[in-house]
């Protein structure tokens, strides 16, 4: 080696090469696959109290958060906290996972099925927080929620940790939540059942954010990706509340060329945008984008030339993941392009009508998705609260009654989205709009759309309900909804769990 | 609003939405866009001393850092650490700023035309850091290379910073440089002349990662990308040292399916990889990967079945823009993901024969891409000495003499790749293979391939020259050459100006 100065002013220290590298690290090729997930454990040396974090997008066929938690039980860790973005039925054994301590915290943007009851039933000591898609975005850049392990579902991987959401047995498309997570986790562990040669592309994450690569047998049941609804109504009721909205969004002065859409994947949201396209199509319309969770429907639109751009974050079916996968124009977005409040524009504040759902609708505009009626979690926001802060017009499609309960009601049994975001609400009995949105009130007037005032829709779902409402649970708080930016629009509180 | 409770065991204090946000901020838009970089500047809060980042994908045709460092100049701000990927002949107005004191440092990877010579003639009081591609992406991850503002050079943007390579008058293709600098810059200023609409896809740099977009008339000049050769040689000599490294390559053993590939864009490196190519389709190889910069050459080879994928960090011409936006096999990496020696496995730890030129060659197979004969800096590292660390077999094609110079030389005036990484060196005048790769040797000898002593090589090459190459300078140091794990493989020192 030359014979260097040891310092340089304006430099520093100078440090000579370790030439001693070199051959036998050329030619022997070390790869970041481990033999199992608890070597996984092990590499990334997880230990009681930790945080992991998971994503959904194999939503309820995921095999992945219920493979990682048996390993981590069965290493006698305790105190964790799953930090998911959405927890399904299919994680029913996190109860027990709960329950014995292995398990002491969750937050989550969704929580269904076997999970919510527990919870909702006391079974943490410590509240679950419920976030939005933005709001957990938000949290894990700005170092809210630290994350110790991040495991990425990878529905192909290579050697290295190159991931594609697009190929692979359980192929599930965009990858947009985790991407979030690889950015910050301390560690990255990609969980696959498609081990790839190297390169594997089209890449969704790139190898320098995986530490680690397990492969296992299965990593879920891709059949489970369109579980939940995401066809259009076919019932008279679903269809005819759809027609009203796409009336509404047809009066509302924003379905123009450039127009940009988000529907969610319940059977009155597509009924509605395919009222929406027909009505595009009539008026011979181009609209920019079409965003959020995308299923099959969406995808006709793009290839009938409704809109210009697909933003997905998470693909509902099938038919969005091979559109994801052979179509340019279908681009994937992270969580945080998708719905951060943070970044100085995200997705959803180029959204200029979202149709949403709802548990329930109060007299203050406030939507509850986050438990039923009797304050049994089954929901949360997820992107929610966040279109419709963004969105120029947020329409909120429900029926007026469901299971003999109101749905339009004094006060929600929890505040999932604030009412200064919902503009439009529109039921089987009417439509009712936001007195801020006097704006848009007289349009729909004009077109001779059923307006009325809330309090209006409200008594007509209390005439034909037929079951009241009980009263707000009033146990200690099990779970805390925050909002995007991280305040708190409501608890969730314990309930009896003769209730459930 | 709903009674909370103000603070919550486990979680903390409550805090409640604003929920007086909404409708005027849902209507008002607000985007990224300033009205150009003064703005930007202001924005960014830019001051004496600060350090910005530039990338090189237009290469000798760049018009962002020149329109940057005007718009500094014009604040008079004094001290600014240039931080550039790459520095061309294009960007000589740098020198009158480094002359005036706008400019107090500069780290590039790669120095050609007035702004090496202005270094090397002793124009800057601190040692430039010359990095590798790798190591550049390292320090920028570890910290060690903290940028205050990173400038991108957009072919195209949307109004959120949206940036894509693919489409606009100055289409670049893959955006590999940049993507590195925009996960860690304090600020990210999107500079483009292709404003479209949102979403501007397919995305190579997302919106949450840009700041501010400012609209400029040109970015530069798209000709300018193929500056520097990406033609296969023509002449007699390139022609035969290309043949021979394709036979040293085709003896190698490492030929087979699989085979992962990387030749800089330089003539004998093109001429080596048609002449590869041939030998593939005589073998019925399929190889994994082509990497690097990629041209329309690689494109061929693509296209042709030869690989599986093409791994590009920077597109070098045309058809590799148009390739990279049209076919899926064409993958975009960041420098990091490329050449980075900390993230357990870079592409270049799977390379397993890469070409690369020289300008000198020493008798310990060290190889200097830095200064030529009588120490003007002429270039640097970029990816050269990643990817002989990385790659099962590296080979150095070089001519004996150049320009009356030997080429093959006692000692190298500047050490950039260590000949610990350095396997093969061939030549018009035989080939040397360094002796700790008696593997190698053995086979090229039984191939009947011309295998000479570096010592050989060396005596014939100073039989050849008619040029004495010059003593190292001596002067103070004006440049470090780091090696892609931070260490030092050697200084340039300043030259007399007299020898420029």
């Amino acid at each position: 080696m030359l014979d260097l100065p040891r310092t340089l002013a304006g430099y520093g220290r100078l440090r000579s090469p370790d030439t001693t590298e070199t051959l036998s690290r050329r030619l022997t090729r070390r790869n970041k696959i481990l033999p199992d997930l608890d070597a996984a454990l092990s590499a990334c040396e997880l230990k009681d109290g930790d945080t992991i974090s998971f994503h959904h997008h194999l939503r309820n066929g995921d095999g992945v958060l219920n493979a990682v938690m048996e390993a981590v039980a069965r290493r006698g860790l305790r105190g964790i906290h799953v930090a998911a973005t959405s927890i399904f039925p299919v994680h029913a054994p996190l109860v027990e996972h709960i329950r014995n301590g292995t398990v002491r915290r969750i937050s989550a943007n969704f929580i269904s099925g076997p999970v919510g009851e527990a919870v909702s039933a006391g079974a943490l000591e410590e509240p679950v927080i419920l976030r939005t898609h933005g709001g957990r975005a938000r949290a894990l850049d700005q170092g809210e929620l630290k994350v110790d392990v991040a495991f990425v579902a990878a529905p192909a991987a290579d050697e290295l940790g190159n991931i594609s959401g697009r190929i692979g047995r359980a192929a599930c498309g965009t990858m947009g939540y985790p991407l979030c997570d690889v950015e910050v986790a301390a560690r990255v562990v990609a969980v696959t059942d498609s081990l790839m040669p190297f390169p594997c592309g089209p890449v969704d994450i790139a190898q320098d954010k995986v530490d680690h690569v397990v492969v296992v047998g299965s990593i879920g049941d891709p059949g489970g990706i369109s579980s939940g609804t995401t066809r259009p109504a076919e019932d008279q009721l679903g269809l005819a509340i759809g027609e009203t909205a796409a009336a509404v969004i047809a009066a509302s002065g924003f379905l123009e060329d450039g127009f940009a859409f988000q529907t969610g994947a319940g059977s009155i949201s597509l009924a509605t945008a395919a009222a929406v396209g027909r009505e595009m199509a009539r008026r011979g319309i181009t609209g920019s984008f079409a965003a959020g969770g995308i299923t099959g429907f969406h995808v006709d639109m793009l290839e009938a030339g409704l809109f210009r751009n697909l933003m997905d974050v998470q693909c509902f079916d099938q038919a969005a993941v091979r559109s994801y996968r052979d179509d340019a124009r279908h681009l994937s977005m992270s969580a945080g392009v998708y719905a951060a409040p943070h970044i100085g524009g995200a997705v959803v504040d180029r959204i200029d009508t979202v149709v949403l759902g709802a548990a329930e609708v109060d007299l203050n505009f406030n939507v509850n998705v986050t438990t039923k009626a009797g304050g049994v979690i089954i929901g949360g926001s997820g992107g929610h609260a966040d279109t419709a802060a963004g969105a120029r017009m947020s329409v909120i499609t429900t029926r007026l009654n469901a299971a003999g309960y109101a749905k339009i009601v004094p006060q929600v049994g929890t505040l999932t989205t604030p009412g200064a975001t919902v503009d439009v609400v529109v039921t089987d009995g009417g439509i009712a709009v936001n007195p801020a949105r006097g704006d848009l009130c007289e349009r729909f007037r004009a077109a001779g759309l059923p307006v009325l005032s809330i309090e209006e829709l409200g008594a007509r779902a209390a005439d034909a309900a037929t079951r009241a409402v009980p009263a707000r649970a009033d146990g200690r708080v099990v779970a805390v909804s925050e909002y995007r930016d991280g305040s708190v629009t409501d608890v969730v509180r314990q309930i009896d769990p003769e209730r459930l």
